[in-house]
């Protein structure tokens, strides 16, 4: 039985995503990180596929190369820009994005994604967003500026025209520590 | 694009469940309701496995004979008493089982699942439940007694222990009607 990532917001997110995205789409990671939701954002749209990532930390952008070099995936544009200035880089409709909130792993934890911008990126997400198309947000907050994060980003999703979204939250509900959730948008 | 059924939370159980759940497994359907449930999950653990479903009324158990006939199923037990009273009727070990909070669509919008009993339910459930087994239930509170129901049994899952089970709960937080929610309890 493979129940183990269910208990994962990271991996429900990628199986909603495996659901949804398909070869030659074009797709967003708004927080590069070490790059492991490119790699599999860029496994999912294939060659014929784009992704088109985001990070503001050098650290991020060359361990993110090294990991596409050693998987020989090309098709991926990496981007050092803060994800609240998508609109810049992007030019056509895209049909998914992944954000991943907090600070880099094994990276500096007091550089973190912080609400205000959070929010601007994903406004900007959904403009672009197709019918259909699938916007997942995992949302760490054991740091304290997450917290705030948190409840801004739920604030804000809450607000999103029921007759132009749904905004589905997942939630660990009986952990003792604070585990991550995961929201989920798809465009109607 | 197949985003359909992350809208629907009685279809992200049914995917939860089918990444779970094998030929051969002995699972349980604790809300009978038309059947369409029993059916499903019949489908599922196929001709060596057993479905078996519990509902008090009359009309829940002759659709269901109907649909199942219709479908030329069979390894179902159709069992017409309360599911808190499960543990009289099970044997072996389960691999997961369903629950749809409410009442019977298109029965009669009194009979309707209750708190206390539901939640003996979950309990004797989760006592038959193998290590990595799944528990989905969807609550429907659109009704005054649902609205009681739905706060009993979130109290109930959140004193879950986290060292024995996985929790999770699934919203739709931008809805302006009560959009069913759905728990799903992995056993760890």
């Amino acid at each position: 039985m493979n129940t183990k990532y269910l208990t994962r917001p990271t991996e429900v997110a990628k199986s909603f995503l495996k659901e949804t995205l398909k070869k030659g789409d074009v797709v967003v990671d708004a927080t590069m990180g070490n790059g492991n939701d490119t790699l599999f954002l860029a496994n999912m749209v294939g060659e014929e596929g784009k992704v088109i990532s985001f990070d503001i930390q050098d650290l991020a952008i060359s361990n993110t190369r090294e990991l596409l070099e050693k998987n020989r995936l090309s098709g991926v544009e990496l981007i050092q820009d803060g994800h609240e200035n998508m609109d810049t880089y992007i030019r056509d409709e895209i049909s998914g994005a992944m954000f991943n909130l907090g600070y880099l792993p094994k990276g500096d934890h007091h550089i973190v994604t912080t609400a205000e911008t959070t929010i601007v990126a994903i406004e900007k997400c959904l403009t672009f967003l197709k019918k259909n198309g699938i916007v997942t947000i995992v949302i760490y907050y054991g740091h304290d500026e997450g917290k705030i994060e948190k409840e801004k980003v739920i604030n804000y999703v809450e607000t999103l025209e029921s007759n132009k979204f749904h905004v589905m939250k997942v939630d660990y509900i009986n952990q003792t520590k604070e585990p991550p959730l995961l929201i989920t948008i798809i465009k109607k």
